[in-house]
């Protein structure tokens, strides 16, 4: 049986009843890692080895025994004989210290065996081929021991995180070239007869969307135009399908006289129906699922488009794909201009927050209703209006979520 | 004559010292829209039209002349005649509006001459040829006026912005399909005999500083390794400067023995040396000028790599290109136990902020010294010490940078 919700839905109830609808199971393909970083990991990866693999000098100077300068000083150095071999970086010598004796290494060099400590260059005054060392040393002193860089089991990266510099550095440690990343892919699909007629004006809300969307890990697999007619954006939507996990239609929302591409999705039988969703703006947003994907009709308009990428689609990514997203930078701002929004409804207000006399003040912008590009351009934050909440008033401390600098 | 800085230097004097030695010109290049997101803009972009050019509808309903409406209700509908032609999206018809007439139009239709408001469809009744207005509207009622959505004179992106998508869509908006982006290259070079004689255990840390080059909008045109060899060292330097802007080199930075990295660059008679920045890790880090591009040698532990990018190299992209880079996510969180650094140095301190009984903790992660990569992929955030500090009390409330989710 079909699940229709025709009110407008409140986004954790939209998130509760689309996800049972969507698949669970997404495409992945091996990226070397020189192409990984801002990619979603698609799988768990742990440490199969232990780094470093024997206890490791971090400073240039001597392995010795902790022992053989216990006591030294200044006043009273410890008199060390010095091998003369040099343990270099990164190679394990098979050569022990003999009671009494100080070995050259350096920075990343093993510690031979019968040493348990590294005296600092620094530290120490070479004779001939004894050293004068002038400090004492703990035992591990200046020593990396096993597994203090890379444990066995160590988590390096689990599915559904955003990949970042030290993950790809820890999976080059394990001897690592690549990594499974999930392939999600997304159609846009722009309706309106004016803009396959006429290129001058382009949907460019598109672009809106295209770059949110590379910014959170998913490819655009196409931008697409269709004419208002139902059965091209039936058509294109259908081909859409087989190759993509989500699908976004732009423009077409509002319910009036021309409701082409919720005809033409009606058609292909989703499983479920969201007409509507209890934010302001964006709140005549679609969203269906079709064999388990995703098709999202957003609003035309930039910033109500935006809203429902931010209160909707973004949520909704992290609970379906479980996708792990960084946190948002967010400041504490004083509110120059009350903003209200109608009860029952997420208000997402644009904003500028800046400076003055030490202080933080956030500056609505709502100048043109929910479709002005501009307010996103002269703004650099987003204020949500709690779904129990009219507003805030003048003077308020709200917390705004900065998009761009302050 | 050579400016040569050997103390521990603070990052604010690092940055207002080597600044006059670096280049002011860079290379840009243009990329089509679908490439320039996360990339950093060249250019000063001001809207040159305005849209929409003409009022817009921004509802489906009738265009009207507010005056005809004036007083109307349930009770006492305006009547007015419908024209037979409807406005669609995006086209201006050259018809005019009668007094009294009512004329069809779709959302984004541009209002027909002697029309000031638009009447919501589901206000009206429609009978035949006229319809009952149910609700009185005000002037420009439902109407997006000219330059709403974009003025001419309008900031699209300045100069050093990072693009994001609602720059994509105004710079659609206004015809725009390339964007000039700076070109940024840098080179890494990791030195160390055992890398290139033993490639079991290569130099990891590499990829935590591409990673991170990547994220700030910065191509690593190669990432290359040397044995200890000054003049190979040398030449690999001498050839990347003429194709990089920045220079990285890995490992051989601690003051001991082996010192072939600063050998080399000596040889290139760099305008300023800075040797050591006064941050913990990182300390040993060694900046230097050449020709108005930058080498940074940085220790070869992932750690104190970090550090030294985070805390010295992000700042200098700010002043010395004008990088805007976006703000990071802090939080204020209770420190669970104390942590100390030496006075004068900023520390960098790895912490793992966790929510326990609706607050926030952070843990302190400082196992094994300051070359643990381990301590990075357990954590999720960094607590910066003041340099006029010592570190902080357990139960301080502190605030920290995250870099993952809580």
């Amino acid at each position: 049986m079909k699940e229709i919700l025709w009110e407008l839905t409140p986004v954790d109830e939209f998130i509760k009843r689309i996800k049972p609808h969507l698949k669970i199971s997404f495409n992945t393909k091996n990226v070397s890692l020189d192409e990984a970083v801002g990619k979603i990991s698609a799988e768990n990866i742990t440490s199969n080895l232990e780094l470093p693999p024997y206890p490791k000098s971090v400073m240039d100077g001597y392995a010795v025994t902790s022992d053989d300068c216990s006591g030294a000083s200044h006043i009273s150095p410890a008199i060390l004989k010095v091998n003369k071999v040099t343990i270099t970086s990164g190679k394990k010598l098979s050569i022990k210290a003999k009671n009494g004796e100080a070995i050259p290494i350096e920075t990343g060099g093993y510690l031979p065996e019968g040493t348990d400590a590294v005296v600092k260059l620094e530290d120490t005054i070479k004779r001939n081929d004894v050293i004068e060392v002038l400090k004492s040393v703990a035992k591990y002193e200046n020593v990396s021991l096993p597994g203090e860089e890379l444990r066995i089991g160590d988590t390096i990266i689990r599915k559904g995180d955003i990949i970042r510099p030290w993950h790809l550095a820890a999976l080059e440690a394990i001897g690592k070239t690549e990594i499974k990343i999930l392939d999600l892919k997304a159609y846009i699909l722009c309706t309106g007869d004016e803009f396959v007629k006429d290129p001058k004006f382009p949907p460019f809300t598109r672009r809106l969307v295209s770059g949110w969307l590379h910014e959170h890990g998913i490819t655009v697999s196409k931008m697409d135009l269709s004419t208002d007619d139902v059965e091209e954006i039936l058509t294109k939507i259908l081909k859409a399908l087989q190759r993509n996990d989500i699908i976004i239609t732009l423009g077409g929302t509002s319910k009036g006289s021309r409701d082409n591409v919720f005809d033409a999705i009606l058609k292909l039988n989703p499983s479920i129906i969201i007409r509507g969703l209890a934010v302001q703006p964006g709140k005549t947003a679609s969203f269906y699922a079709i064999n388990g994907n995703l098709i999202a009709s957003l609003s035309g308009l930039p910033v109500a488009a935006l809203s429902s990428l931010e209160l909707a689609l973004r949520p909704l990514l992290q609970e379906w794909i479980g996708i792990k997203f960084l946190p948002r930078p967010k400041v504490k701002a004083i509110l120059t201009r009350r903003v209200t929004t109608k009860t029952g409804l997420i208000g997402f207000v644009r904003v500028k927050v800046f400076s003055k006399d030490g202080k933080l003040y956030a500056e609505p912008l709502m100048t043109g209703g929910s479709g002005a590009i501009r307010s996103l351009l002269n703004g650099n934050g987003i204020l949500k209006i709690p779904i129990v909440l009219e507003g805030f008033e003048e003077g308020d401390v709200v917390e705004v979520e900065l998009y761009g600098p302050v």
